[in-house]
């Protein structure tokens, strides 16, 4: 390829591996969605901060947008080149630097794949608890501009929690070294917990330093199913009040039925319309004992109508499936995702609210709800009809999104929970921020990044 | 007082309470702080959000600065109204708003005082747990604006991940309304961890949504003598890898000697030059056993040469006296106070680096040393000798206060843990703050007080 552009590039940085083969482009131009035809400049892979400064510097001379890439799991288009950017991949920054046992903490590069990360925890005996189904492909420097969540967040919090320090580099080139592991400071903004989160719009993430912890006691999964959806919150309730927990979700029957239809096993006779898993501190008669209370109570009250505990941790990982198994299951049907949050007081209202929403909006759609719902968490997936082309489903599912982001406004919930906003949620993000939100967002993208070069056209437009 | 800005003040907002009498003046002028002459030109006791609207709009016409006013209780100036600012002081607006079982928040007006949101957390059966000596007289409010610390950061963390919600008002008159409680928002920039530790210079917190949890287990209390300061961080690994620490706290000498003198009991027969607070989980056997162990490895290293455990909770609150009560031993000698932080892993070539400066600078003086040595916070007072003025005082403090910033800055420490900038510690931000991270911190505070009235002066000089 001989844009004059990549030439300048290339003699400037001689050592910098770049690619620009078609296969190459379509690959790494995309993440999971799959609404953007790939066309990125060219794909960069630096090697040290120092490179992704030098390529920084580049960019804003020749005014080419930068997509900094991880393992491309996003679900919102966050890590889509469409436009000519370069793709600013971390594959080859992808190094564990340092682990410290006073601090316990492990400082990587941001193209470490989640899961490589967990494993270097765990040789030191302590955890990395920030936890989700993605966990083999997707990196921690993406974890980091999405602030993920995920399976755990009801014990552990979200990605913000765990970052104790941040290397960036900004728009204009610049390295900043955010908060360097302290766990205390009060010396200025905390520009680290401004940079979590942001989807790469307002540095690049070069370096983290992230917290460990002790691993937890043994647990237990236990999955209920339920046969009304007014009973959900009140097993949730019953579980927090007796159990310690670590997980708590939820799919309904049709999630069931495609991740079945994938390899999972079936562990209930019947089928109900919901189902919820919990994961809690086992291994003493105390804990079996309050499990088995836990589940009189729900059979009791008429909450659940069956359940099961698992008694391995073979058994645990089968029931884990059933919910973990569901985004993939639903992968080849490529459906339109929602991401949302309320509070877990307004789970109940809102989902009924939803629920009406659906039911006269798309009466014959498949629509598969699941996701966190112990953290207000919820994922609702609609299946494209067969004989429906993509940009009519789109069109169709971005009607009642509108919707769906009205309802969310009236709740006081967001648009996205865990995946970000990226491309496809950007044109509601209105119903989540506040003009007045957005336009103080809007002008510390500028100072950040004032030429307009980090993954532009991502999160909101800069000019409004 | 007949200034025309405040006529025109209480014209436009008859409602308004206003006091303008000195002794007013000189008492919500400061906080404990004794460096600089109250001098505002009135303070404002607005009673809810829009009143605190329409003094920023009223303060953007007049070009006069606010200084948010809570319990005073800072320590690094940046409640202090020196140069005719208006305060803007929340004591009205100290109500609990909203209690919410489900989302376990309770939702507060940032006047409420700590110990009173503690007291409502408890009414339900949780807590909020961030807690520190000035509980019974700082704001919530002021908490957030200095993301407050204190004793049981090694297991809560600080404020900052106890806010579930912030409203603010910037300075601009706009109020937003950051995150409304979700535990799992990625929709954005999260402007709410900007606001937190901003010190009231991007915006005034209106109304803020805590989270609660669950209270903790019974715990212990041991403190430890300990003849070497290279044995300091041995008995934190010792204690951290066989109890469940909720505290781990640090005194010298020269602190006991103060406490002692205000009335504590000395459970010691002989002095050490160093002491440590422990604070775990008890109320079993194997807790008890746990403690035992510790206490009898830490003796046979010889690490520690005495020690004590309290066997009652009167006796747990004696004990946490003789750590607690340190700042208020010291408050009628003035002493001049430094509150740094270090990874943890640096405590002692730190503080071995420290003691090397401070016996080379301060050959006579008496510096008391205590801290929150398990988050790797330090307090260093210098006590005024006698004989010295304030003026002479202050400028030789500063003089090795610049020491102790380079210091810092090669150990990639904080110039402020807990306590802010303020106005205290601006000159030695840059210590802690790269060029570049100041530049950026200037260009955000430009884009949420452009016409430079929140807490004008604190933190850094708007002008470069």
């Amino acid at each position: 390829m001989n844009d004059a552009r990549l030439s300048r590039l290339r003699e400037q940085m001689p050592e910098l591996l770049l690619k620009t083969d078609p296969a190459d482009l379509e690959f790494y131009g995309r993440d999971w969605t799959r609404r953007w035809q790939p066309a990125p400049l060219a794909i960069a892979f630096p090697a040290d901060s120092a490179a992704v400064q030098a390529i920084v510097r580049w960019a804003v001379r020749e005014q080419v947008g930068l997509v900094p890439s991880g393992g491309r799991t996003g679900l919102s288009g966050g890590a889509v080149a469409a436009r000519g950017e370069l793709v600013l991949s971390f594959e080859r920054m992808n190094r564990v630097l340092d682990f410290d046992p006073v601090d316990r903490t492990l400082t990587v590069q941001p193209g470490l794949v989640l899961e490589s990360l967990q494993a270097a925890a765990l040789q030191h005996g302590l955890i990395y608890p920030v936890d989700f189904a993605a966990r083999g492909s997707c990196s921690i420097g993406g974890n980091i501009a999405t602030n993920a969540g995920g399976i755990r967040v009801i014990r552990y919090g979200n990605t913000r929690e765990w970052i104790a320090g941040l290397k960036v580099v900004t728009g204009s080139g610049e390295l900043l070294d955010l908060n360097r592991g302290l766990i205390k400071n009060s010396s200025g903004y905390d520009l680290r917990q401004l940079l979590i989160g942001a989807e790469g719009t307002l540095g690049l993430v070069v370096e983290a330093t992230v917290r460990l912890t002790d691993p937890p006691p043994p647990s237990n999964v236990m999955v209920f199913a339920v046969p009304a959806m007014e009973a959900l919150m009140e097993v949730f309730a019953a579980c927090r009040r007796r159990l310690s927990l670590s997980a708590f979700e939820f799919f309904t029957d049709r999630a069931l039925e495609h991740v079945l239809r994938h390899g999972a096993q079936n562990p209930f006779a019947q089928i109900s319309p919901f189902y919820l898993v919990a994961e809690f501190d086992a291994g003493s008669e105390a804990h079996e004992a309050a499990a088995l209370g836990v589940f009189e109570e729900c059979l009791d009250q008429g909450w659940v109508n069956d359940g099961v505990i698992s008694q391995s941790s073979a058994q645990a990982a089968a029931l884990w499936r059933l919910r973990e198994g569901i985004t993939e299951s639903l992968a080849a049907l490529k459906p339109y995702k929602n991401d949302i949050s309320v509070r877990i007081s307004q789970i109940p209202r809102f989902m009924q609210a939803m629920r009406e929403i659906f039911e006269r909006e798309y009466p014959d759609y498949d629509i598969v709800w699941f996701g966190h719902i112990g953290d207000g968490n919820l994922h609702i997936n609609v299946i494209r009809p067969d004989g429906v082309g993509d940009e009519a489903f789109i069109a169709e599912c971005e009607r009642v999104t509108a919707l769906l982001s009205a309802t969310l406004a009236r709740f006081g919930g967001s648009i996205s929970a865990e995946h970000g906003i990226g491309l496809v949620k950007k044109k509601y993000l209105e119903g989540t921020r506040s003009a007045a939100e957005i336009a103080v967002m809007r002008g510390i993208r500028q100072v950040l990044d004032p030429h307009g070069i980090l993954n532009p056209g991502k999160v909101f437009d800069v000019e409004a």
